[in-house]
């Protein structure tokens, strides 16, 4: 496929135009945050697309053909290589997640010192995925994982982009993807578009973006991680911490994948920099973990936290979905800072400083929200 | 050494009797509550005992003699055997550590189904350490570490306690070793005592109790962790979530060593259980965590954390020091809860039930502290 500029694609050229293209060769579009305020799932048509590497006849937010696709399986299992043709996943019992998606670089704007694609906060949506487990898949034809099996790593049909680039692929914990993974035909209910990796992508919900592996065409069973390129140097962070601006050399002992989404919230109304007038004001947002545990509260404060209070929503009946909260204040005339702030069960909390997670690709930031409005 | 039941030693027997007796062989000696409120530094006299195994010679709090003490250095190293004559640290820099030595397994008796010492809260003190780093010792003496060695073992001179027992050895990362720890020889600025691992403990700040090995005679530098029992069995908190009461084999590959403390806020005044006049009511107590990051708050509940409010503190000049905190509020007649919550800046924050970290041997507490008074 040729590097050169195309035309982005038609959905975006539509009349209203409603994502922002940060990179149109790979294709990656931002969601505004206008446009995840009070929905609880996001629709295709608005969700964000983060692609490392393009597959041309994906570029389309229509379904693809899944007739013919195959999923190959190789490895430490037994039979040593087994064919998944994907159409007969269609007559199988199908589970739905809700969840979230995120990119692991979502927020890395906000990181000091970092190149890669400017992601502020449009790089996250919550949708729901359906499709077969691979689990049933593996007992339906009695392929059998060998025990010494430590990784699952996920190819795909993409294509480098005709540059000199490896190609992508990512390898995850066994036990999750024997508990969760699915072999994923559906999005919010309609066939996967293209873009979003229809026909078949790997989905592992409490993981991050990249780890959801579009156009699925190969699992390997082994007991090492991948070494290429997107797993053991990009998509991961060092296990110690590393100053603003140090130089770090990646190595699969010195480092760990993106695997799991960082506890997030989110402000979406009233938005960053919006004007209000002065009196009641209704504060509403979003919130989530990776899943292994419920958040505990949300937390929002008027004052550059020297106080908060705490958020009203519900538990999801998804541990992967995202939380609606809302909460409400009385605000003067003046600039002022409205700050989320999540805490779960585990013990985590959203840190006041996130660039305290600072490393060199700025990932998984999981820092305060922090958002300035004036009111008049 | 006899496992016969033996006096308890003279300190405990003395007038004051400051200590409370889990165990008289091998000894466990735990702090009440009471002896840690405004203490900056816990002395020797009222510092807990946790002894996996004993030494009969070290059953005092007096100094024991350095003169003849050695310390052999094996494993991945050049030349390939070093001995450490314990004397010359007398004569080297010394360097001192205020720093929380915790047993890992205090504030066991807290989680449900849990065998093992009932530590309540009483395993745990702030103190100074004083000692060669050894790295520096390593320096002088040119020994050259192997950059494959990952961890340092370390031995003592206990003895099985004429059970057929194991011998107690605990690796930790050799970074963490070359970076921080000490060869101990002074505890509050006095020669170490004999029961407190005299006269050369293996100290490292950060790390929970177990980890600073008393009478220590032996380093290994290895390129793997000891299998041993008490470090490849116990001593060790599974890698994913196990429910209360389930059983779990440890691996090495499953579960990871109690290496580093775990946050934690202590209420010390009022105690647990206090009748108290209605009227204001000042609350202090402790906080601390590994080190690694500072606490950004300690947060205090006077209705089950439906509120909070922050207390004062100042930030202690060692990261390895715990921090003394003050509130007050204002009590009504009747039975109240007053609970504690720390938070660190990298978004550590204790766990409103502190049993989500349910593990077999009940290590690590780190949930919040709930505390029950009587106003009148």
């Amino acid at each position: 496929m040729s590097a050169a500029k195309r035309e982005a694609p038609a959905w975006i050229e539509g009349k209203d135009r409603r994502l922002e293209v940060l990179s149109d060769v790979p294709l990656i579009l931002a969601t505004p945050l206008n446009l995840l305020a009070g929905q609880r799932i996001i629709e295709k048509e608005t969700l964000f697309v983060r692609n490392i590497q393009d597959l041309a006849e994906g570029h389309t937010l229509e379904p693809r053909p899944i007739e013919g696709w195959e999923i190959e399986l190789v490895g430490l299992i037994n039979p040593s290589r087994f064919v998944i043709h994907a159409e007969e996943l269609l007559e199988m019992d199908q589970v739905e997640y809700e969840m979230v998606l995120q990119c692991s670089g979502n927020g890395r704007a906000m990181f000091p010192n970092i190149p890669g694609t400017p992601w502020n906060q449009g790089g996250v949506a919550n949708v729901r995925f359906t499709g077969v487990p691979l689990s049933a898949v593996l007992e339906k034809h009695n392929v059998r994982v060998d025990p010494q099996v430590k990784y699952v790593t996920a190819e795909g049909q993409d294509l480098p982009m005709g540059r000199e680039l490896p190609d992508l692929e990512h390898s995850l914990p066994v036990a999750d993807v024997l508990e969760k993974s699915i072999l994923a035909l559906k999005l919010n209910g309609e066939d996967l578009p293209g873009i979003h990796g229809g026909p078949v992508r790997l989905v592992t919900p409490g993981f991050f973006g990249t780890m959801q592996l579009k156009w699925l065409s190969r699992l390997r069973f082994e007991t090492a991680e991948s070494p290429s390129f997107y797993h053991a140097d990009e998509y991961r962070v060092p296990l110690s911490p590393v100053k603003p601006g140090e130089r770090f050399r990646f190595t699969l002992e010195n480092s760990r994948p993106t695997w799991f989404i960082r506890l997030m919230s989110y402000i979406l109304d009233p938005l960053p920099e919006a004007k209000l007038k002065a009196g009641p004001v209704f504060v509403s947002g979003v919130a989530y973990n990776d899943g292994s545990a419920r958040l505990e509260s949300v937390l929002v404060s008027f004052d550059r936290g020297q106080s908060w209070q705490p958020a009203k929503f519900e538990t999801p009946d998804s541990p992967y979905a995202w939380y609606q909260w809302t909460t409400e204040t009385e605000l003067q005339p003046g600039v002022h800072e409205i700050w989320s702030r999540a805490i779960d069960a585990l013990g985590r909390i959203q840190p006041l400083d996130g660039s305290v997670h600072w490393n060199p690709n700025g990932y998984e930031w999981t820092g305060v929200f922090k958002s300035k409005v004036t009111v008049s």
